[in-house]
């Protein structure tokens, strides 16, 4: 399949509105899936997005509003009638809509809260943090009790109504609605109708407590492929379920922080184009003065070496050329160690077999970096002196470039702090001072200086 | 919950084996969940995993051998005698069982299948390429008929004997195999049970060609919250499905070949421990070499300023610092706009929006800079010319590096080439060489040299 071609939907829709066709807008936007009726109706104006809203089906409201960004929708709230809000919110899944409230300004969101048809379903989601099992997690879940028969079972199933229409896992509670164990709906479907939940339940369930991060939720989920992971209090009362489409956003949004802190920015909060260039400005300025300070280094070494860099002019015309390989070498060594670790397919105690790697490849690297830098100073016509400094600085930059690159990262999850802050920029900063300073001393040395 | 401590249990198991006690290493495993089991047994050496290896239970085994690396899983087999690999084989899910053969000796992987109690399910799967929807999805799976009632299908779901036991979605087929519809297990519980299935499906499924790319099927899933996507040939027969939990690792293994990529090197194939030195050499050194022959531009750039540089020495002490900082500024903008590509937040028409955005971002960036780095060369002492010099050049060179990182990825895009090509260190090397060109023009005028 291909997806709808939204641009096109979206001049339609926009060419109903104008002739002031509510209803040929609302059929054209009805033809679509809701991702894409989002997606054609966030493109369209603030005052049309406000007409519009409050003539859709109440579902297809809460489908849209769930969809569109969470800024977005908090404004479009603030700018409809309240009741239409309370129309629309009850028919949202209990997590977007805790997410939806926490978002607009907490007056309104309590009026909206005491008009719901079942605020006790939103209001206990309202207290977790948003990055948190407790902020990812939905109430809307079917609890069964240990002692119903697989028939009572499937009779609770009927009964139940849920906002969206996908079972994971049946999870069985006690009296207390402490977690006991949990079924698939394929055990309820081919177990005896007198059987009972505990006898076929399955008593060794995987489950996490309210405050756990969300990175630490995704890694389990993912490494046990569950499709739903119960959320517990501390006395275990099952709290709500985390589904596995709010996961893979959460890996994709960490996968998104992790390349942009490797870039050297700090993540930004929203999609790029709605940032303002001033919030962008902000997550990127620190990391650029901190890395000048550090840069500055590199021209204090310099400054050091001034009278050798007079004598011999010509070393200057190779300081790039060092540098930026060095700096090169170590963005691959990080970004592959930095990964690495994210994933787990190396951890910190790994360090050491990390280290002898990367003296391994940094040779290698560097005497074939070697060869070319001779060939390239000798056809630039530098003196064999010259030539032979610029060669075996390359090598021993290299191999300390590749070095730097997989003992930092490491050092930095060793003392829990992110070891992105290693990035790409952080990597080439430190290794032109160092290289700098490896490529003078062994100036001095050759030539004599 | 916490992971069990896989190192300690290793050091067991190990203990056990040293001692011959088989029972009371397969004892141990036996507490473990099969991805714990597939770690700690990934960790034992070669001679341990094959005397292991037979005397597990058959559907441990192929839990084991499904959750390890693929190469360590085709040398396994390979160890094993064949009736026990076939013995194993048989137990795993088929889309697992065709990758292990496909990692095979084809000749050993022809007489295992034809050993196998179901090579029907097998062999068609083992013509689709890895990464193609054909090569994700499994063949195991269930499909109702349109004119079955809801109690036969009830009837089918219990007779069918799935290795997975989880049931995502039910598709339907007539009578040529041709997908017709789909409903969830929920629906199928509560239904009357003497309705026909054709009246209770939904007919209008999302559904890929076997052809199609890891990346698009990906993309799909994740962009209607999919659990499970059907994929057909040509003539629309359903030949499988692909389940979330393979499509979540395909989001994760994008991720990383995405981070790898932007560091400047090539994606490594397998875990980066189990990489040999000589092949992360090779997805590096080509990257290096490319980056040095562009970097010569640099020094090119430097030979004809070499008058200028002889004259005032004083303007090579700010060489690391500028293009530093242009380097650090055109790596913060790309890898934000690689991701926004990458994730659909951005188009390649939208390319005008973020050239806006960047050099609004890029003129607040290099004001600031600039502001900072007269402090810095005149704290150096500096005389005003050169403070202003390398004030105003750094202006111009975050300017540039803001508008280079946000043309260059979107440019590559245009031309269906991976914008990760532009990576940090691709950055840094252009900007090193067009930078410097920038500083030395403004220095000639300014310093009159």
């Amino acid at each position: 399949m291909t997806y709808p071609n939204t641009h096109i939907i979206l001049s339609q829709v926009q060419d109903a509105l104008e002739k002031d066709n509510l209803t040929q807008a609302i059929q054209i936007l009805q033809t679509l899936k809701p991702v894409d009726q989002a997606e054609v109706f966030e493109d369209l104006d603030n005052e049309d997005q406000v007409s519009l809203l409050p003539n859709l089906e109440s579902d297809m409201s809460a489908d849209i509003l769930e969809y569109i960004e969470d800024e977005d929708a908090a404004r479009l709230v603030a700018g409809i009638p309240e009741e239409t809000a309370v129309r629309i919110i009850n028919e949202m899944e209990p997590d977007e809509a805790a997410d939806l409230l926490g978002d607009i300004q907490p007056q309104k969101a309590q009026s909206i809260l005491a008009q719901l048809e079942n605020p006790e379903e939103v209001r206990p989601l309202l207290i977790h943090p948003d990055e948190s099992a407790g902020g990812l997690m939905t109430s809307e879940f079917l609890a069964l009790r240990r002692r119903m028969t697989v028939n009572e079972a499937l009779q609770a199933v009927r009964a139940w109504q849920p906002e969206k229409d996908q079972i994971y896992y049946l999870f069985v509670v006690d009296a207390n609605s402490v977690l006991r164990g949990v079924i698939s709906p394929r055990q309820l479907i081919i177990a005896e109708p007198t059987s009972l939940i505990m006898n076929i339940m399955d008593t060794d369930v995987i489950s996490v407590k309210a405050g756990v991060d969300q990175e630490e939720v995704a890694e389990l989920m993912l490494r046990y492929d569950l499709l739903a992971l119960p959320v517990l209090d501390e006395n275990n009362v099952l709290l709500g379920i985390i589904t596995i489409d709010d996961v893979v956003d959460v890996v994709v949004e960490e996968a998104t922080e992790d390349i942009q802190k490797f870039g050297g920015a700090q993540p930004l909060d929203e999609p790029y184009l709605l940032t303002k260039a001033t919030s962008i400005f902000k997550k990127r300025i620190s990391w650029l003065l901190l890395l000048f300070v550090t840069a500055s280094l590199t021209g204090t070494v310099m400054r050091f070496f001034q009278n050798e860099l007079q004598t011999v002019v010509a070393l200057s015309v190779f300081i790039p050329l060092l540098i930026g390989t060095g700096g090169n070498a170590g963005s691959q060594t990080t970004s592959t160690i930095i990964r690495a670790l994210a994933v787990g397919e190396m951890h910190v105690w790994d360090a050491l077999k990390a280290i002898w790697h990367e003296t391994q490849v940094g040779l290698l690297l560097g005497m074939a970096m070697a060869v070319v830098a001779y060939i390239r100073a000798v056809t630039w016509g530098s003196s064999p002196g010259l030539s032979i400094t610029v060669s075996s600085s390359i090598l021993l930059i290299v191999i300390w470039a590749n070095l730097m690159g997989a003992v930092l990262p490491t050092l930095a999850q060793r003392l829990k702090i992110d070891p992105t802050v290693v990035s790409g920029p952080v990597m080439s900063t430190l290794v032109d001072a160092t290289g700098l300073f490896i490529y003078f001393t062994i100036a001095k040395a050759v030539l004599g200086i």
